[in-house]
């Protein structure tokens, strides 16, 4: 019923991680289970999940920089500057996008639209492992 | 469990799909049915779902011309662009607002505040049907 | 399976709901249901729910800030105005952060990763009573 999905980053941007929850929900069910509802939950606050396009990468890109722009890392603007001047910014990222999501099952699969990708984003620089609880009901 | 809901989109904005929301609830639950949840999961990557105010239109109108300004169509800011100038700042407006939604059942009902409706927030320029899944447990 | 909470608010700002979560999720739950969903839905369209950093009151101070000025109370730009200055930028806030969570249940409590903590972020000046939903499953 819950699994936990540990994902390696490779510093910030959108990491699509579709293969691996679809995977790990494959070996959760049986193929009795048609129908379900999985939910995805990350354990951090300086990353994110997003569901978007996974065919053109220059989406990716665009999104990254475009949230980039909208958040600077600019210590003039934040007093939490401690752990370094992409952590507040970081914050701020995961606050505008999603900590949890739901995903319904269909036919034993997840139910995602024909170009839609599973992502984590990752917001800030450094590489390192990411947890997701992943719930199926 | 599980049900698609097909909405007929006019164009660009805030589209109100409580009552078809509530309907298909209705015909998925027995009056025996008195608590439960409700998730909706949007299957595109350039159309959102929202909770707001469904009193004053002003609201809907206000929302709309917010983000348009926040997301603006400026082509020079994306590098993603051959499927019109629409296309980028309608998946960055997906990537700010919900991709699926949990909406609590109390006494057989969706349990909404007195102010609360459910939109269809459509980011792209064209009329056309956009595809909700409706899990219920 | 579901309960209402009921939190005080005493103005514009996150108001960290961790424990009151925490204690109604173990009122609801004996001890022999060690995995779960807990979902969270607030039923007002000018607050809404986030889960963030709950170490360094900085980073709750810094999110209230930048979100301020992305979102400025200048009745200049909104149309829905009779309400309040504060109003249509609290509707804006909302639409941009969650109205609803789901948060695994793991060994009988909240799956939080270790700085998360959940917040109720309300947008307007006022003191008062908002709800939130609370479904387990």
């Amino acid at each position: 019923m819950i699994e936990t999905l540990s994902v390696n980053v490779s510093g910030q941007g959108l990491h699509d991680i579709t293969k691996s929850v679809s995977d790990l929900v494959s070996s959760m069910t049986s193929s009795n289970d048609r129908e379900g509802l999985c939910t995805l939950f990350i354990q951090h606050t300086s990353a994110s999940l997003l569901i978007q396009e996974n065919y053109d990468p220059a989406v990716c890109h665009d999104l990254e920089a475009w949230l980039k722009r909208l958040v600077p890392e600019d210590e003039a603007l934040y007093t939490h500057t401690q752990e370094g001047p992409d952590d507040m910014p970081a914050h701020i990222k995961s606050a505008l996008t999603a900590v949890s999501l739901s995903i319904p099952i269909l036919d034993s699969q997840l139910a995602l639209g024909t170009w839609q990708g599973i992502f984590l984003w990752e917001h800030r620089h450094h590489r390192g492992k990411r947890k997701i609880v992943v719930h199926l009901v």
